[in-house]
């Protein structure tokens, strides 16, 4: 079964500021948008990449990119907000809609099933270990997000009271990729649509999608690293590039 | 009744590397014990102050604080670890063991009850609102714990598999200060210390002990800011003082 990279680079980042979104901003001399290219094109096991941009910046992706990726299959523009953006790469999985064609060879389409690992471009810092570990995964499960420990205490809260404070083992905090089969992700993404309509539907991540509307699939827990940091604010650039100079996995 | 502060500076600080304790490096020219102190020392609300140190450190300490701080009533040793360091500050508010006597106004002892704030030290940044609200809190609340929003979405795990990922909302970071009606915190170690000779307790902070051993008691959640950020790596004095320099709160 083909695995898919999806790297979500729709964002409109406007919290950093500047002229051009989060994405396409540089570290160390390449935007995000590379950064995370670049991973899933030297992972072994990854087949294809497909990135996922702002209607306004697909061309100027696909000129960043140019064609130094074998594995880049499509630039497509996302929808108006992240799960929009799984959305749109979930269609093209399935169906092939719209998207710059660039002259590569057939992406994973129309094959009954594949393995697909969204990837959070503002997270440029992931690395090899962590995209095997997903791959090897998938082997078995059918769903997973990677994950490190909390460093702070974390409490539960009801109403400004504290309810419990759950042994520190027991939570995680959310990194990407997130990987799915593309049937699995798919059906929890059809279900939500229904919810959607009855209005019941609430917006939350794909890990949190299946565990809501398919809670017979087993979502595994893949290790992540504090490397793995996701850039939010302009000092998180400064963060990054010392981790890049930095020695270390 | 009177509400003590005990900065809590009794760890060694190891993380950080360097001659000194993480308590007593400089941040913006003072050190870390200093800023809390000071903090407290400013805060219309408080009525005296107890710093713990490693017992190493006392005489350092005394030193570096001087007389400065009119609301300091003693420099104690602290334990092995936080709880102990919790404990030797509870013992000396009920009965006054060994400490350094700085010839200043007799503490808040033989009172039969008052509110105390543990401050960690590692957090220079606390500033008057959360002093403040911590101290109203303490009028009608036994217990309080200052808490943020999580920034990242959080899991609840099991065995390396997904449980559920709690709305964001219903979670919190802790940060310090946390506050007590010092009876309360005494009543919740005792039951601990019980439960410790029968081998069943696990350490956890203040408020989760509370949780744990005197369920009855509400743990107000009174709220921090990013600001109150804890310094754990020796980058963190860099955003700390940039902090400081930079407007707001």
């Amino acid at each position: 079964m083909r695995t898919v990279a999806v790297v979500l680079a729709g964002g409109a980042g406007l919290r950093l500021g500047g002229e051009l979104p989060k994405q396409l901003q540089l570290l160390a001399g390449r935007t995000l948008l590379e950064h995370s290219v670049t991973a899933f094109e030297q992972a072994p096991g990854v087949d294809d990449i497909i990135a996922v941009m702002p209607a306004a910046f697909v061309e100027a992706a696909a000129q960043i990119l140019g064609d130094r990726y074998g594995k880049l299959r499509r630039i497509i523009a996302g929808g108006a907000d992240r799960p929009g953006s799984t959305r749109s790469a979930i269609d093209l999985l399935s169906k092939e809609p719209p998207g710059i064609e660039l002259e590569r060879p057939a992406p994973a389409l129309g094959e009954p099933d594949c393995n697909v690992l969204f990837h959070d471009a503002a997270r440029p810092l992931v690395d090899q270990r962590i995209i095997a570990d997903c791959v090897a995964a998938l082997a078995e499960h059918e769903a997973l997000g990677v994950v490190v420990p909390t460093a702070d205490t974390i409490v539960q809260l009801a109403g400004g009271t504290m309810v419990s404070i759950p042994p520190r083992e027991s939570l995680g905090r959310c990194q990407t990729p997130q990987g799915f089969r593309l049937s699995v992700l798919r059906r929890a993404y059809e279900l939500a649509a229904d919810d959607l309509e009855a209005g019941a539907f609430t917006a939350t991540d794909d890990c949190g999608l299946v565990l809501r509307y398919l809670p017979e699939v087993p979502v595994r827990a893949v290790t992540g690293s504090e490397r793995n940091l996701k850039i939010t604010y302009p000092g998180d650039f400064r963060i990054a590039e010392s981790l890049l100079l930095s020695p270390g996995s």
